[in-house]
This record gives structure tokens, sequence and C-alpha cells, in this order.
């Protein structure tokens, strides 16, 4: 086992908090091309998978029978901000397949930017579950559930179709029996699967060079891959570093964040996949760590190199008090 | 050195994530009790030492002389939410004085309760700096700078006189010379001096079993100790860990949450000061450290042991997912 994950934040002389984890970098036939920390460990994807989630919604047909787009395919894959345009993309995407948000069972919580908060407010008006973070993958589970004439009572449960079809992919992916993983209740109230994490990066790395795949798979790898680029706002939201990043590497990575520090990505080019896990469960470290890996493998664009991999600690006058960087022990 | 705190959280059968931290147990003399991991390390105490930071303002004779009371002492030892009574509270305390919103050199951020956003908006209103989380603190600041006759202009200087006082305090306090202290600059704009992690709990011991201090010391943090105490709402706010445990325990625990993953306590009954920080900077690993401490030590209420040692960890609808705990490997 290699050293670990590490990520330093800073303030002024000082080294004041650090991250640790653990991070694979795997080619589709699982080969490890690089790994720090024990990648067997099991950690659970949280929303880092949900582009694996994707998958049988892609495969449905539904996207054409319902004549949806890479808006709808990039919100399946994202834990969006619930701004304007996530909410009424998502309660229009629900009208179009004879469903509303009172099918959703993710639960409602309140949209991510205080200025939705505050406009919300000043309307008079409460969250809904559309502006569930998950509401995009959870109206893609409604509407494959549609699409086979499923009822979409319960959808959210291990043993519904749905979730079946989920660890069915996710087997195929990773090449490893999905149905074998213990689980726990994600946020949104779906089965979130303890994966060792060098099968997450491999799961990644099969929808990055999908060439092992079945054809089904392989075009809907592909189609959700040129979604989270074509549409990255769908994929989280203003300033976000899923939006940021998908966005300037069209082609190149195809990331996705997930709760409790973990990070997913896609490296068609290199053909690799990539998985993160911080152990303390820090997203701000899991950002820096991808970031830093992104670099560590040479496809960052070259001008955002440095205030995506050190992004600034400022206070709350907007001072600039430390930075965020990988330390010199795991990349240096 | 001994084994490192570690706090897991829980999803379901598996162990999700995992905080590491350093704590230090110290009596007024700089004994240690019980120690984990390197408490000779450096850390920024942040918000966590706001009650060695009342001191000066206690000591200085304002209190008695702007009529400010219990409430007042624990504004200026708090990281309050910023509702209603806190900002009003603050906004009255600075008219006495002769001062205003306008002279706190904070910064404005929002409040912490998505409550006390979506009343602002609806009111039309924006926060200001009074809502700042370290407002009262500040006050207390401004507050011995107009006693002293000071210009109360960049009092958040390091040369002012109301920081120098802070460092005096500091050396008497934890028996080392806190002017030898590196320093950052502190999310309001203070320096936050570099600490020996053992050094902050002694300084907390100090506070707590003050018979080693001058009488004018002993004095202040008698009544700082009394005020966290009688004003736990003021502390910090609808909720929050500071306020429920300083409302649990008077005259036999005073704790002060950081950011970054800082506590410290005063445990007067026992002669006891205590100082945590865990490295990832988490926040909720900080409060259950400090709980499992508490408890260790024996101080917790009987019947209240449980929900704060282990807090539940619900998802969006409220279902119990997991929780937060101790783990065996420390305090096991």
């Amino acid at each position: 086992m290699s050293k670990s994950v590490v990520i330093e934040v800073t303030r002024g002389p000082v080294v004041e908090s650090r991250h640790e984890g653990i991070a694979a970098v795997v080619r589709p036939d699982g080969a490890v091309v690089a790994s720090w920390g024990d990648i067997d460990s099991l950690i659970l994807p949280r929303s880092a998978n949900k582009p694996i989630q994707a998958m049988a919604f892609v495969e449905s047909g539904a996207v054409e029978r319902f004549g949806l787009g890479n808006e709808h395919i990039a919100l399946a894959c994202a834990s969006h901000s619930g701004e304007r345009r996530h909410v009424e993309t998502v309660q229009a995407w629900l009208a179009k397949v004879g469903l509303s948000e009172a099918d959703l069972e993710c639960g409602t919580h309140a949209p991510r930017l205080q200025g939705t908060i505050e406009e919300l407010a000043r309307a008079g008006r409460m969250p809904t579950a559309a502006f569930n973070n998950c509401s995009g993958k959870h109206s893609g589970f409604l509407t494959t559930a549609v699409q086979y004439g499923e009822p979409t009572k319960d959808y959210i449960k291990y043993n519904h179709p749905v979730q079946r079809r989920l660890r069915e992919v996710m087997t195929d992916l990773c090449g490893t029996d999905a149905n074998s993983f213990p689980y726990g209740t994600d946020g949104c109230g779906i089965p979130t699967l303890a994966t060792p994490l060098k099968s997450l990066a491999r799961a990644m790395a099969s929808m990055a060079e999908p060439s092992r795949l079945s054809n089904k798979h392989a075009e809907a790898a592909s189609r959700i891959r040129t979604a989270m680029n074509a549409e990255p706002f769908m994929m989280a939201g203003t300033g976000r570093f899923c939006t940021r990043i998908n966005a300037a590497l069209p082609g190149v990575a195809q990331i996705k964040t997930g709760a409790e520090g973990v990070f997913c990505g896609m490296l068609p080019t290199l053909g690799l996949g990539v998985a993160i896990k911080m152990w303390d469960g820090a997203g701000r470290a899991a950002e820096v760590a991808m970031a830093s890996l992104l670099d560590h493998l040479g496809v960052l664009p070259a001008g955002q190199r440095e205030e995506i991999v050190h992004p600034p600690v400022k206070n709350v006058v907007g001072l600039l008090v430390g930075e965020m960087r990988p330390a010199k022990s795991w990349l240096g």
C-alpha cells in the first residue's frame, strides 16, 4: 500500500488542517495504473456514481420516447444546486412522462445557494422535492420505471426493479457482483452500495473507454459522457467545481462529486477511470484531490491549473488568508 | 505519544467516514492529566479561545461603566448564529458605548439559520456586521478600546493595544509567551495565534481553577464562566452544541467551539482544562470528541449521554441512517 492522498489547508504560516484519503487510477480491464492508500477499502460512493446509475435510464429508450436530451441526462447524473433551471427542467421532465413532483421519493431540502433561498422567501414559496439535489437522478429512475411499465411507487427500495438494474449495470462495469455489496441508505433514500474503491474506479474506466462493454452499455456510456460535458450547469450549478471542470474539459474528463468526500472521474482520452475517497468526508479536500490528480495526469487546462489545484482560502471580508493544496508527501 | 482521537461516522453497516485529532486534559500548573496524539502541535484556536479573549474586556471595568451584563459577556465569548436576540443585543450594546455597527471590522456574512435568512429576505433586509458570528467578540474589543480611551479604528491589527492585551492575557493563562507565537488571520480579521494544544488546554484550566492567577484575572475568569452558563443561547443559538452543553452543565463545564475542528472547555469542579483539534477541521467531529471527553471525565448529565455522545445521522426525509461515535480505538 502506497502513501495516502493528503490535502493541506493553510492559514498564514501554518498548515491549519489536513485531510487524508485514498485514490485509484484504473484501466477498464481492472489494471491499477496508480494508487494511494488501501484501494480495496469499501467506500460508499454516494452521489459520485450517479453517472453509473444513469446508465439504465439511457439504455431504456426513454430518452427517445419522451423527447429528452442532454440536459436531462446530465440532470440524471447531477447533484444540482436547486437553481431555477434545474428545478424547472425537472418539473417539465416529470410532466412529459405523466408524473409530478409528488412521485419523487427523495424528500425536500433547502436549495444550495443563499440567493435561491432568499428568492423563494421573497416569493412566499417553499422548496419542493424538485429542489432536492438528487431530483434529476430520481426523475431518471421514475422515467425508467414508466418506460418498462413498472410501478413507480417504492422505486427507491433495494428490491424494486429500478434498483436491481443499477446493481446489474454496476456489476457489468466494475467486474464484481454488486449484489454482494453491503449497503446503507443514501441521503435521498436509495441504497448506497459499499464498493471497493478500486472497483468504483474500474467502473469509471469502463465508461471512459467502453470497448469491452456490450454495445448497449457502450452507447449509453458515450451519451452520458457527452451530456456531462455538454450541460455542465445541469451537473451542479453556479460556481460549482463539477460544473467548472466538466465545462473546461469537453471530451477529456467527466467528473462527479459525492457526499462524504468521494469523487469519481472518467478520462476517455487516457482510457482511465479515477475514484477518490477522503476519509473524513470533506468535499473541499475531495475537490482539491481530484484537481491534483487531473493535473498529475496532465489533463488540466494550462491557464487554470494554479487556481484549480491551489484554491484560495478567504476570510469574511474577502482577504486571502491561506490556500488549499496537495501535500508534498502526496504528489510532491 | 498516545493514540489519536478518532470519531467515526456510520451509515448502515459501514463506517463511512472517520476523523482523527488530538486532545489534552491539563491542570492549571500545566500537568497533563490525559492526552491523545501530539499535544505539542501548534494549532490555530480560532474562535475556541474567545473566552480567553473576553478576559481583557471584563477586566477593563467596561461592564460596570456601561451597565453590561451576563448576556454581553457571553456574546463576547460567542460564535452566535445571528438570530434576532443576538443581533439586537449587539446593536444596543454598541449604542451604549457610543458606537455602531459601522465600527465593527469583522465583515458581514449570512446568518446561520435558513429561517433567519428567509426572515431577512421577506423583510427586504440585508444582513449587517452585527449578524457576523463574531460580532459580540468584536463589540467587546471596541468597548475595551473605548474604556481605555484608545482609537477604535484598526482594533483588529496585531499591534493595536486591544490585540496586545489579548496576548498578555494568553501569556499569563498558558504560561508561555504568546508574543512568540506565529499567527494567521482569522475569519473575522484578527490575528489567530498558533498555540501548542497543551498550552491552550492549560489556559482553559487556568480559567477553570484560577487560584494561581492574579485577583484581576481570577475574578474575570469566574465572571466569564458564570456568563457562559447563565446565557447559553448567547454563546451560539438555537439547537447548537455549545448552547446545549453550557445550559446543561452550570458550574460544571463551560465549552466553546472554534472553526476548523477546535474545541475548548473549562471544568471547574474537576479543576481541569480541555482542548481538542480535529486535524481535518471537522466541527461535527470536534463536537462528538468534546462530548466523549465530557463523558469520559464523568460530567455529562445521565439522561442525555447517549444522544450527546452518539448523535444520529439522518437523511433528507429524517430516516435514521447512521450515527457518529468515538471509535473503540480511542476511548473503547
